[in-house]
């Protein structure tokens, strides 16, 4: 199965370092305005699904085209994150879906435990920050110095982690939703492992500069 | 008392709307590089806190200084937050706290949560959003026709809100983490009362352009 890429409309500044997500065999799915993203990063998309109130280019030949109702209960890139999962994909890349609009970037971080719910991978990205929603289990992280890993609970009070190779550690720490003391760790080497006893947690990737 | 605003050190592209919020008489905190914002707002601010890793300038003669270590649990901005409670503010404005690193971000709406829990009335505002958190409660909101208001449950699985003068309607209405269905409503005139049955809840405000 291959994975599934959904672009959604948020501003993209630097579309050089989205295009380093990208994998032969991506399948592209694009919410309204990430059409014009698409366009950007030179994919063709899939599916293209809307209400056209954000996108200023048209959905290309050998795109599939849903119209969607300007009033509805779920964002465009909800729906496609749906779609997704009713065609299969289990395993999820979200761009286009943070900076500009505060409330589409929060509502996305929601996205992320939807899939997690669903026992799907997913990863939003952005030309300086990653982030998932793991809900249990141990999560293997790849950075380098000049990136903090950040863990925060999400959608819930508190968390239970326990970290290995980061500079700061914790054992069985508990992180709860008003002190976001789980921001700004280090990697010591290359790589640290995050163990979720009690989530979902937010993990939240930033490169410094 | 007069009102305390925090200035963080994220990114600040348009100053000439955050200078809109300020008024005479402010208690300006500055965590690190929020002392290069203030700056470039034309204000000079009665205390910088921070292991000035982030800033440029120099702290004015007048301002106080307080020098963090910079291996510690709270972020610059949440020591300053700390800081204002201690001297007994109760009404918080929080600018330069969104952009750029999504971590802190992320971690800023969790110092919203922090404030609300001890009964002060929060908001964070950007050039583009303005957020708060409400524990619970009757919370009149003012916006215009450009301008979506979002609720999600914040430091909860879900909450329980109503709403009254925006166009989605709800009574009682469920809110969860995972399905961000409060994103992106509108007021019908440019009033909106969202009550909080159980929160926490998180409401921002974005302009649609």
């Amino acid at each position: 199965m291959s994975r599934c890429v959904i672009i959604g409309s948020a501003p993209v500044e630097h579309v050089e370092v989205l295009k380093e997500y990208l994998r032969e065999g991506d399948t592209i799915l694009c919410a309204d305005g990430g059409l014009d993203t698409a366009a950007r990063l030179g994919v063709i998309p899939h599916l293209v699904a809307g209400d056209f109130d954000s996108c200023i280019g048209r959905p290309p030949e050998e795109a599939q085209v849903i119209r969607l109702p300007v009033c509805k209960d779920d964002t465009d890139l909800m729906f496609c994150v749906k779609e997704g999962l009713r065609r299969g994909f289990d395993d999820f890349l979200i761009l286009g879906a943070t900076g500009g609009r505060l409330d589409h970037t929060y509502g996305n971080f929601g996205v992320l435990l939807y899939l997690a719910n669903r026992g799907a991978k997913n990863l939003l990205a952005d030309s300086q920050n990653q982030a998932f929603v793991a809900v249990s289990g141990m999560w293997k992280v790849k950075a380098d110095k000049g990136t903090a890993v950040s863990v925060f609970p999400y959608g819930c009070v508190r968390c239970c982690v326990s970290y290995q190779g980061l500079a700061y550690p914790l054992e069985h720490g508990i992180l709860s939703a008003e002190e976001p003391i789980g921001v700004s760790n280090q990697v010591i080497h290359d790589t640290a492992v995050i163990t979720v006893h009690q989530g979902p947690v937010l993990v939240i990737l930033s490169r410094l500069q």
